[in-house]
């Protein structure tokens, strides 16, 4: 048997006495998160491709340059405004290839059912998916479904995996910040945390605050022809904008420097936020992205942007320093410094 | 609201009156399995890679000829003689690779924990994906971590993606079976089915019944360099031999006569079957292939096989006719015939 087996191998590089179960924070986007990923899960993987901890991987097969990713879509509730678990899972996945200069081609789709779901939601849940697929110009082409019995899971779960290409001469990397780098944020931010949070909480406000859940790709096609200095993109999902930036001024042992008054945020999201005790910066995004670009590309690459639906309110919100590597520095709105650290424990989960 | 964005589309294929729900049985690897994909899912996707029903999708990118594929384990018990959820999902998707043609390059892993989860349990499924992988000959090179609340889960659901390469002049596809060819099984049938159930029932043997569960490219490619005349390859998992030999028979428009003397099963599996009330041809396999041959190869491709250890007890167990098309007959060992139906119902519930 296994257990048996696997007895004399190495040591859980995650302190057991510590963590002896998975919490909830270690899906939470936040430091236990990082931890567990980094050292435990893609550690013991360890490959180049995965030492990266790109959205996604890019690999090489029978000569051509790929870019392939997977998120699980675990969210709750299934329907929200704005949006459902299917077209999520299908733009998250979009975002994940568009983040690694990839052009989406391909997806698949795996489904967790938990039994007694409505026959009618998985039909919405369905035509939600193709309709994402259908704006985003991918092919769901490959598929699993499972059902678990009631009480093993909730509702519907969905995986989605995704192949895109990337153009040649396109090379995006979380390490390829450089100081100098001006750091361009695609639109409002933090919608898409407070629509779920909302729904969940029962909050009413005077409009209903909407997913923000979008496919990116779209976006990037308007930003590569006017600039060869996009050195990073990320979507800010999980964790938010501040969890993003760290991780990148991690990669990229550099330091970051942001202006909270150029960050873009919705009065409405703003007023939720304060209500339910939320930063904004740490606060998922599903149609958002962040990109690096070389100082002298930046208001090129931001009038693009403005050009497109989706980059309509993009700004430039920070740049990056050579100063405290690793570190993520903000200039208040009263003009005084403070560090934005990753997301430690949890506070949103299952929000996508 | 996507309620109401949605109400005015189509009209669910699966008559909700029937189905109000959905039911474990939509996830058996059955008929309601197929009727739920095929018509809903896969039948809205509609795309001509999704159109084959194939273990994965054959797709090209930048020139290449690739296999895509996904499936999500949700097994229980998680652990099992023989192995556990973790290398259980790296060889399936190898497989369903396999299956197409591919040589199986790049896997994805996506996690679904519950809350609670022992880190030990997900660190020892997380080396069991590792050696699966080295031995398979594949990298993990992109993955997913999601936590669920307590009761939202099971323990731990997998889903892995996988990219295949197709080398040039491999072509295999479920509708290319023709009458004449002989079809080969790789071995004795049934085994990761009952290793599951003994657990799950409390069963004690002689021997411990251990799961199957085995990569397949290495068999596979000691059978192509031997023969030209493979015209399908398929695993057969969910619903056994008996479901994927009705869905090629479906696929193709051709019958299917098998030889039920023919068939390998092991002694103990055979007794634990009649115990348990199970057909073998139904039960799931995570390391036999089924391979449609043209009949002047068959006995040299059998030769190769029998050279590779998870071909040892390879045997052709019967033949694709021009009679009843679209159903499997069998020669019973008293010498009757009779029809194997695909597998209705719910025979084995999270068999993988």
């Amino acid at each position: 048997m296994s257990t048996a087996d696997l007895s004399n191998g190495p040591v859980c590089p995650i302190p057991i006495s510590n963590y002896p179960n998975v919490l909830l924070a270690h899906g939470g986007g936040g430091k236990l998160s990082h931890q567990l990923i980094s050292t435990m899960i893609a550690g013991h993987f360890d490959n180049p491709a995965l030492r990266q901890l790109h959205d996604g991987a890019v690999v090489t097969a029978g000569g051509a340059q790929l870019a392939f990713s997977t998120d699980s879509y675990v969210i709750s509730p299934i329907f929200f405004p704005g949006g459902n678990i299917g077209e999520l899972s299908v733009y998250g996945t979009v975002n994940d290839l568009t983040m690694c200069g990839a052009v989406p081609k391909f997806i698949s789709a795996g489904f967790i059912i938990e039994e007694g779901l409505p026959m009618e939601q998985l039909w919405r849940i369905v035509q939600a998916m193709k309709a994402a697929a259908d704006r985003a110009g991918v092919q769901i082409v490959t598929g699993d479904t499972k059902v678990v019995d009631r009480g093993k899971g909730d509702g519907i779960f969905i995986n989605t995996a995704g192949i895109g290409l990337i153009p040649s001469g396109r090379a995006v990397a979380p390490d390829a910040a450089r100081p100098g780098d001006r750091i361009i944020v695609s639109g409002e931010i933090a919608q898409h945390g407070i629509a779920i949070m909302s729904v969940r909480e029962g909050l009413e406000f005077e409009t209903t605050i909407l997913s923000d859940c979008a496919p990116l790709n779209g976006l990037v096609e308007a930003m590569y022809p006017v600039s060869s200095g996009i050195r990073v993109l990320r979507d800010p999902t999980r964790g938010g904008v501040a969890s993003a930036l760290n991780e990148i001024a991690g990669s990229a042992r550099c330091g970051i420097r942001i202006h909270e008054q150029q960050i873009p945020v919705n009065a409405e999201v703003r007023g939720a936020c304060e209500l339910l005790g939320f930063d904004p910066l740490y606060v998922a995004n599903e149609g958002k992205l962040l990109a690096f670009v070389a100082a002298e590309d930046a208001d090129t690459v931001l009038a693009a942007m403005r050009t497109h639906p989706l980059g309509a309110k993009a700004a430039i919100i920070g740049e990056v320093v050579a100063d405290h590597p690793g570190t993520v520095v903000m200039t208040t709105s009263i003009g005084s410094s403070r560090v934005v650290d990753m997301l430690s424990g949890e506070q949103l989960p299952r929000i996508c």
